[in-house]
């Protein structure tokens, strides 16, 4: 293998496959990232086996710089390639595979030579794109992403509650993240009709979001077994969870006694204040709702106490006082991202239900707490 | 105790103040900060018991707000007095002891009730100026430490060397830091005659730095016991480390064979590129030196190998071989901050000395490295 590319395309590429890659794989070679020439392409794979990421690049002698002396492939541990690439001061950079598995990696007048690993023992990994497709903007899946993966639970003891469930039943798309405390959904129309019902890792929608670039189309396979994101040259397929996800639909009340609309800058800032004031590492705030006013209190008997008053936008129903995690309700206005939010109750030990003001493909749902004091 | 301040000007005096406060401090009083009114002053207090800083701010309606409604003082936690001031969301801010120890601080709509300790059980602090004193240029001081305190040991084996050395005999200064494998030392002239021969913990002194503003003249007073830097209303006081600070001045060699004069920038980089080849987590750099070039190179049987050549300015001397550790040499060339540095060699198991070419107030020297490559 024998080949020269501009500096900022290789290094870009490295860096978008080796999001993959652990440092502390089980398997030596799933430290490295596989770089490949192959019918004048270069193929670079980083995988940690649930989550595989190859990126493709072709001449585009307009763009940049990328020729092929000889074809070949080779394995190099992944910090040392992003290092080393990252490192040389030249715009311009040869990798050649000059020894067995030592391979010169060279640029002005540095040169590296490295011990790689025989990539005939890398992992075959199946990129075959399942017939199972929809195209979407890449604004429109960061925000399903955003909107919906924070929700997701970070405890193995139910595994599918890990991920967010992707459905499709027609052309409907609802995606749904809950840990069983809170609960996101999102909700969009599709080109094209669709059935589905797979749950996606959040780690791997995490490292989609990284990855996507605006203005992107954006092409998602999946099947049974995986799921894939096209996009552009890059695609990122991810391993699904196994298990059948809640039924969650009728967790979600309909009807509702107390509704608040409030700027949502001014509630973000007041629970951030008011979380401050935690007992054992959880912050529990009151809120306490009339017509005219809405108090965020906080308490903890190491700490001290909090109280700070809001005007509320609009109030409608009777008083009401209702405890809840601050970082729950913090994390879902938050991702929610309009100036203006509804919060709609159902009484004070019920699940209640955000929304932003303008936007109605997504809630957030949140149970209350109990408090004694 | 109740005052009035702006919010600015309190938080800036906390944050400060709060430099010198560990979070793990066996004595609960030490993780909180001293907040005292005291003829018309405020006085703050962070303290780890090693190094304590005071902060005195005054009345002074043109720039500020500090209104001073009765006097008296209180301990709180220093994490839940800065998080609270830095979140208030208010110009000013108003803290007042209400009831025993419990303290009110509030802002604009938000107020926190904050359980506050009793300042009578803080310990005393003896701030009294000693009368060995000198008078040193902000911008000055801070390129002592720099250039001096990296090169302290961080070994408590021999405690003396994890400090700077300041000494004085006459209108001259020395500053010496060393960890026996490296040592670096700064000369300066002062404007009055003293006598002393301290050492000063080199944490203090990077708490001394990130405190010190451009343009500000620091008085250091210095007794057997403490030493005090006084930058403007804040003074900044440290023990000192017991022990007798090794002679160093007849390590340093005064005859060389070979001079390199080099670009600091070009030797800064291929180190660094080299220095990513470790053995065992160190990067022995070899430096091969001739009229015409000089070879940076580095080994390791486990990655691999890097070459780098770089033309000198100007080399004197036979062909030289000479290794040494890819970091000292870094470190010290960075801080001499030059454009060209002048490094000067007398045999391959000798100390060598690296000069900043335009600077002779400074130097650093190096022990190299024995390789059997």
């Amino acid at each position: 293998m024998n080949f020269k590319i501009s500096k900022r395309v290789f290094f870009n590429a490295l860096s978008i496959v080796s999001r993959a890659i652990s440092a502390n794989s089980p398997l030596p070679w799933l430290s490295g990232v596989k770089i490949e020439i192959k019918k004048g392409e270069l193929i670079l794979i980083g995988s940690d086996s649930d989550i595989s990421i190859q990126k493709v690049i072709q001449s585009n002698p307009d763009e940049y710089v990328f020729e092929v002396k000889q074809e070949g492939s080779i394995v190099i541990e992944a910090k040392y390639i992003l290092e080393i690439v990252r490192k040389i001061d030249a715009d311009e950079i040869t990798i050649e595979v000059v020894d067995g598995n030592l391979t010169k990696i060279s640029g002005h007048s540095a040169e590296f030579i490295i011990n790689g690993m025989k990539s005939s023992e890398y992992p075959q990994i199946d990129f075959t794109m399942p017939s199972k497709q929809f195209e979407i903007k890449a604004d429109m899946l960061l925000k399903i992403i955003t909107q919906t993966s924070f929700a997701t639970s970070d405890k193995e003891t139910r595994p599918v509650l890990t991920g967010v469930n992707f459905k499709s039943d027609g052309k409907v798309l609802e995606c749904v993240a809950t840990d069983s405390f809170r609960l996101a959904k999102k909700t969009i129309q599709l080109g094209v009709d669709n059935q589905f019902n797979i749950t996606i890792p959040a780690k791997t929608l995490s490292e989609v979001a990284k990855t996507i670039e605006k203005d992107l189309d954006i092409v998602v396979c999946v099947s049974d077994k995986k799921a894939q994101f096209w996009i552009d040259n890059t695609v990122i397929q991810t391993r699904l969870i196994d298990g059948l996800y809640p039924e969650t639909s009728r967790l979600i009340p309909s009807e509702f006694l107390y509704e608040l609309t409030i700027d949502s800058r001014d509630i973000l800032n007041a629970i951030d204040r008011a979380s401050f004031i935690k007992s054992e590492g959880i912050s529990i705030i009151k809120l306490s709702a009339n017509a005219n006013e809405i108090i965020i209190s906080s308490k903890s008997s190491e700490v001290g106490s909090s109280l700070e008053k809001i005007k509320p936008i609009h109030y409608k129903g009777n008083p009401l006082e209702i405890s809840f995690s601050g970082r729950y309700v913090f994390d879902a206005v938050r991702v929610l991202s309009g100036s203006v939010i509804k919060i709609e109750f159902s009484g004070e030990m019920k699940p209640f239900i955000i929304r932003n003001a303008e936007d109605d493909t997504v809630l957030q749902l949140i149970l209350p707490v109990r408090t004694y004091s």
